[in-house]
């Protein structure tokens, strides 16, 4: 495709999330050639993640190819493939399997992973949440204690295995423990025989002072109690100095768990260390008032990957959505007016308030004049949610989803698809040297 | 779980498919303590599976857990496990995680699994259709080879890319192929800039005569005019002689593809070879006339895992859901008239009829009384496999989901989960010193 010749100047966007795909639809009128490059087929709904991890929703209701959003978009294609390495001088972005693409504008729309601050030997024993794979694989984790505690007679291992301990209260971390929590407690509640899934223990653990700490105090006070009201055990200046096999290491303790979930932290994509440039502490790029990375006015950062640093702020922008939008919209604009031979414009965010759920009927929500928790604030995140909820179909689908859920305490999407075998049985089996034996699907 | 005791009989039922579930459900009042293990944690509507292989349907929409179908089943417990071996003589199922489980009564019901006939090499370039990992996996490769499709700048190669080849013109192959073809020319029309998806080519090989041999010769004649109209070139009398990781070979010649699908058989579940007993050509375990093990009156087979060869017959009843369901109505009877001191009876098939559909609009049905070809078969089709769904929600969920694709012709779960680089690519890359980098996800 290097070799590729056009007479419209070529986009190259990576990245098909908020960010990037928003950007290739903003640009659907502009004179430019568009390429979307991204490792997976489908945009996804990264808020609603966290209930495909604990099978309320389905992997397809938050997730939507790529190539069907662009499809009527004649100057877009869209390439499945992931991007190595970006030249900034030579202008070229090279893919992992040896294929490369030229650009005259480069849109890195990268987002993040999940990090574990430099103990990459954690991720060997704590499941990330940053796409759909690693939902998939927590559900099957989540059930399959549940499953293997059904079958367990050491009433102490069967405590361990309904044992979950989330790290880090942010968002995720404070939406993961409270959708386990009523997992167990209410949707899972008469399922089994042997053990009684109300007994289930969540633990989350927060290194700073209070959950949420990106909201008002009294909203962080509102959702530790909600979650504590659904037997969440919350533990703030709780700094995790170890994470192994069988369970979570804190200064002064170990929790011990067949199921660790790391919410506490990410980084951007590793994408941004092929640029050459410095990086700020989270490995973002920085960038400049127009969203351009500095002595490359050709090249734009938007999103979890950029570091933008406002006028006269200490600190980067949040990593959340409306920023990747309000960018992306930016940058856009800017491409378009380089191409009409207008000036610039600066980024400017616009913050429309944050909110996080915590369960059935419990939310908190905050703009700059109000902040509100309880129902209504789960009414607002509700609404908020389908509206943005990419492609009629999957709003329809996962309103239908809810609804079903919110009646019957069912949940839809409670598969396992892999082994049945956990990891940690395995192990166990292989240190006695009795591996299962070749009829088991694994 | 050995050590356990209880005054009432206990029955293990291996398999929790169309037969085992029915089984568990017909004995629900009976005075016995029910076992059900599985080695998925789902019910698997299996006549639609082929639709998630071909992202029309979510996993999620033909699976059920079977904890949640037997919840309010107090005398059921649900096991999820592996069984690898059954003792006959000293009544006890071992579980591979050394486990094992003691019983009065034992129901074979583990179905069947693909079969290459001997040629266990193929199965590294085949694409097996028997449980939910394989349909993700089908669904995951037949959606790598359009996106690499895309990506090609070889004509040839891309044209091998777009051939898809099924092995097998029996149901699930004709409804393969003709889901393939619709997928290309309906769904995907649009959605490329390099490669025209209606360029797909589908080739359909069967060994025998015809194809849907089970069916009416004039229906067969039917479906293969309705495939052809989609495309698909039908190729009888044509036996396979290998499966190579770049195509198909026949005797005569080579189909050079990337996507090489086996249809073409089944064979029992590898847990009727741990009986000890003689297995017919298809790895199925005889029965008697109550469907029971000879010698063995304690012990029962039903579904694609029991050879029941029905008296004056001489080949056993094929491996269709109907014997499957109508032999655990039998054996749950046969078990409860035991248990009451009563004669057991001999299971009678009633053969209800059979139907295939082809795609669209397109079908073909047949009992003992009528034949039926086209859209009205199509929608009986439709009807019978809603209402055999198990679960009111997948009902409804199927229905909106194909009357959404009926609508737009778009389908819902085009997803591709895991690595997104195609494993022959990757060969490739591998074969030239090339891997692909770190930062790749696989």
């Amino acid at each position: 495709m290097s070799s590729e010749q056009g007479t419209l100047p070529h986009v190259v966007v990576i990245g098909g999330g908020f960010g990037g795909l928003r950007l290739a639809r903003r640009l659907r009128r502009a004179p430019v050639r568009l390429t979307v490059v991204d490792r997976a087929n489908h945009h996804l709904f990264q808020p609603l993640l966290y209930q495909v991890a604990l099978s309320v929703l389905s992997p397809a209701e938050i997730a939507m190819p790529i190539r069907a959003v662009l499809r009527a978009q004649k100057n877009a294609r869209v390439l499945l493939c992931e991007a190595e390495r970006v030249d900034l001088a030579g202008r070229r972005v090279e893919l992992f399997d040896a294929d490369s693409l030229d650009y005259d504008y480069l849109v890195l729309a990268a987002g993040a992973r999940t990090s574990f601050f430099g103990h990459d030997e954690w991720a060997e024993h704590a499941l990330g949440l940053k796409d759909l794979d690693d939902a998939i694989e927590i559900r099957r984790r989540v059930l399959l204690a549940f499953e293997q505690a059904e079958r367990e007679r050491d009433p102490q291992r069967r405590e361990e295995l309904m044992r979950f301990v989330v790290v880090g209260g942010g968002p995720t971390g404070v939406e993961l423990a409270g959708a386990i929590a009523e997992l167990g407690r209410r949707v899972m509640a008469r399922d089994f025989r042997q053990i009684d899934p109300q007994q289930t223990k969540v633990v989350l653990l927060e290194a700073g002072p209070r959950i949420l700490p990106a909201f008002d105090e009294s909203l962080s006070a509102r959702a530790a109690a909600q979650l504590e009201s659904l037997g969440v055990e919350v533990r703030c200046r709780a700094a995790v100095s170890g994470i192994e096999p069988d369970g979570v290491r804190l200064g002064d303790g170990f929790i011990p768990t067949w199921t660790a979930i790391w919410a506490a932290g990410v980084r951007a994509s590793p994408l941004a260390e092929s640029l050459g440039v410095a990086l700020d502490r989270a490995g973002r790029v920085p960038v400049r008032a127009d969203c351009s990375l500095e002595g490359h006015p050709e090249a734009f950062a938007i999103g979890d990957i950029a570091g933008f640093v406002p006028e006269g702020a200490e600190r980067p922008l949040p990593g959340v959505s409306p920023v990747a939008i309000q960018q992306a919209d930016l940058v856009a604009a800017n491409i378009a007016a380089d191409l009409r031979g207008r000036p610039r414009k600066a980024f400017v965010y616009r913050d429309r308030g944050i909110m996080a759920t915590i369960g059935r009927s419990r939310a908190v929500a905050q703009t700059r004049r109000f902040r509100f928790g309880g129902w209504l604030a789960w009414l607002a995140w509700l609404l908020v949610h389908i509206w943005f909820l990419i492609g009629f179909r999957n709003r329809v689908s996962v309103m239908a989803s809810w609804f079903w859920s919110y009646l019957t305490f069912k949940s839809g999407a409670r598969l396992i698809t892999g082994t049945c075998l956990h990891p940690r049985v395995r192990r166990e089996l292989e240190q006695q040297g009795r591996a299962p034996s070749r009829t088991c699907r694994e």
